[in-house]
């Protein structure tokens, strides 16, 4: 790697302003949301305008063999997005444009729009980008798309993936390929479109995005229940997705309702050891039966209370709320940011041995979660000026991981493998489906310049 | 390749009755329903019980370098199972093993079980797996995650991608891995169960699927409208789509609903020049209104007779019509069965497009749709017999996937590549995609023993 490449034949090829070389600038390019303390310093960022401004940059980096860090908006939590030493950060801020297509229900998205950019535009012509992580007002639909990302209509609507039909994609060498299209049906070829979906920029850079919509949601029915016992709350998961297809079931435990409530004191049941809040879509009539139905399970499993809220403002609050646990539990500490999954049938042997993980360690863990999809966020808390607690929290962090795989789940649901969470990666896939992993890296990316250190 | 391989060894390695060496009864499996006039004779069928023969047979194959030609139930329409002269035809209609999960909502294949028997396993559940080919009572489900099938419901619930979460199969050198599992969110490492959906055989063989399935379809109500113009009929399925997103928006001309009419005495109008069978699964009070929206759609866009069935047995019938338009064809003469597809807003374009070029090429081409996602069917038929209309219907053949392509469409939406369709996979997807899909094949198949002559 030639770390000291001159750049000026890179600036002079790009537009002006394109590129950031001055170090105080870039520290802002550095990181995501994951905070990686081992994050490098770029030789330079580059603040791309277009698809043939992206093939300019890795041109020059696949020259040079310098390693190329694609960028959405920097809210990843699994470190995908860390700077390497040397490396251009890619970054695809700029990249803004958006075209709806009522018709054939498409959207044709550059990767730097905001997630809730996309549901606006949809919106306005009745349509709906189902997706949703928390994040979703300040993660970009490129960073969505590199991820596979998920959120909280995923147990009804499904995730990033399924809305995927086609992409632009700058491929090592400085290609840019189209791959797909505003077709809801196209089997000419292989599936490369979904391949790239979730590749976390190993594969290539993704500047154009065609996404499929749908009509817009209905106004939603809002059910919370709070449970004395953890067993209670995910016994009550199963119950009802083994009938029913709420379009949420969001899982919160004690220390993230503690915590949510430090900071709005909008009145949850500090006691609880467990609340659900759970959401219907279906027409009014439908939706209020379904929402009856849930709260004779919850009853059943002996809810402590159960709240229907038929306004949809109430609705919203209790849906912020559970939003809102990640930076409430921030509050506390440092976060090991968990991102685990279980086949659902297993979530309560997971969020069981989660508390056994944290009593045997002596940490604070938060669990939220997608419950409908036996998806968990256990949020480890610590104190990084404590050492020991600091190494006890690390450890629970690894216990976790290999706890999930035990119940024949996966290392991540949603946030991506990136750098954090990549030495337990290979214990997930095992070495056969690893070994393709690697395979098909090294056909596409033979330098190994995008993205080193991430996912592999 | 030594096509004159010693099979005693592994006859030997294989469970009894596994292995057919006998040309007679080789014979049912050197072609699927393509009918693919060059189709070569195998060396052996190996009727496999399990992964593990599979996995005898692929390394045999590896061994000796013999080609390894995978079959589902040999519904296949583009030619992906024809045999290849002194192959293993790998059959996996013996691998028949199914289990629902109601609580996950997940369900574990094997490849050799039909579609219907998939989705009748997923209703005592009170399920549904949606994906629904025409040949949904004879096609195999592993053959469906292989072409990555469509349907009748796709333009409401997507494609057979859309619902698998993971994969078991077998590599070119025996390995057999396992992809993804029943977990909804699962990101780590890249997707290759996508991947593999759709690769028609050429990177693995497809040993076990893990499918996501959905509560059951509520009964549905359904439309049938008939027009005396193509372009009041695809008019109205803009009207459509761009509103209401119905479960079923079918398409068929002048010529179809003859055959069909022809073989069924039903009924149908003979002077339509289209017809659309619309339906609803909204909850039984929506799905009024949207049949009714729906229909003030088709007379303001001058539909000759607008007609709603609310009764299932009436809205069977038209679907089950609908299904019959190909056997119905097919005995007007020998078939040559298209599967192009174009954003929704050029479906008229396309139409049109093939009536043009059935006058111009003075042959028959009949034309059904799933007029909702922009998939149509083609149907140009000839005598086999007649050298000069058999040239035509060739060219016009050709024609038509050069239409499809010049609006922004695909070769096919369905399908699949298979022999049939190789010739014109490069102007499809241009040198930069055509190369990137021969990097992923020469990546997992170096020796290229796997459905060699499929798609590439």
């Amino acid at each position: 790697m030639t770390a000291s490449a001159d750049l000026a034949p890179l600036v002079a090829a790009l537009p002006a302003d394109c590129v950031i070389a001055d170090p105080d600038r870039m520290d802002a390019y550095r990181r995501d949301r994951a905070n990686d303390p081992h994050a490098g310093v770029p030789l330079a960022v580059i603040r791309a305008t277009c698809t043939e401004d992206v093939q300019t940059a890795v041109r020059f980096a696949a020259a040079h063999r310098i390693p190329v860090v694609p960028r959405g908006a920097g809210s990843g939590l699994s470190g995908g997005s860390s700077a390497v030493d040397g490396c251009l950060v890619v970054s695809t801020e700029r990249m803004r444009k958006i075209t709806v297509d009522p018709t054939s229900r498409t959207a044709v998205v550059e990767p730097g729009l905001f997630n809730a950019e996309v549901k606006a535009a949809a919106a306005e012509h009745g349509l709906w980008y189902p997706p949703d992580p928390s994040s979703y007002e300040f993660c970009s639909i490129g960073g969505n798309v590199a991820t596979n990302a998920g959120g909280l209509c995923c147990v009804k609507y499904g995730v990033t993936s399924d809305y995927v039909l086609g992409l632009t994609v700058v491929l090592a060498d400085g290609t840019a390929v189209e791959l797909g299209g505003p077709r809801l049906k196209d089997v000419a070829g292989l599936s490369l479109t979904k391949l790239f979906v979730g590749s976390e920029g190993t594969l290539g850079i993704i500047t154009r995005i065609v996404l499929r919509l749908i009509p817009a949601q209905r106004p939603r029915a809002t059910l919370v229940a709070t449970f004395a016992s953890l067993e209670d709350a995910t016994r009550t998961v199963l119950d009802v997705t083994r009938g029913i297809r709420p379009s949420m079931l969001e899982f919160m435990d004690r220390t993230s309702i503690n915590a949510v409530e430090d900071l709005t004191r909008m009145g949850l049941d500090r006691t609880a050891e467990a609340m659900l809040v759970i959401q219907s879509d279906e027409p009014a009539a439908h939706a209020a039966a379904e929402i009856a139905h849930i709260g004779e399970l919850c009853r059943a499993n002996h809810a402590v209370e159960v709240f229907a809220a038929d306004d949809p403002e109430t609705g919203e609050a209790f849906t912020t709320a559970r939003r809102m646990a990640i930076p409430a539990v921030e509050k506390k500490g440092s976060l090991l940011l968990e991102d685990v999954g279980v086949p659902v049938p297993e979530l309560g042997a997971l969020v069981r041995g989660v508390a056994a993980i944290s009593a045997a360690r002596d940490v604070t863990i938060a669990v939220i979660a997608h419950a409908g999809d036996g998806n968990t966020h256990p949020l480890i808390v610590f104190d990084p000026m404590d050492a020991d607690q600091s190494a006890r929290a690390h450890l629970a962090y690894a216990q976790v991981m290999d706890l999930a795989i035990a119940l024949g789940g996966t290392i991540t649901g949603e946030h991506g493998v990136g750098r954090l969470k990549k030495a337990w990666l290979p214990d997930y896939l095992g070495p056969d489906a690893l070994e393709l992993n690697r395979r098909i890296k090294n056909a596409l990316d033979p330098l190994g310049i995008l993205n080193p250190g991430a996912v592999f």
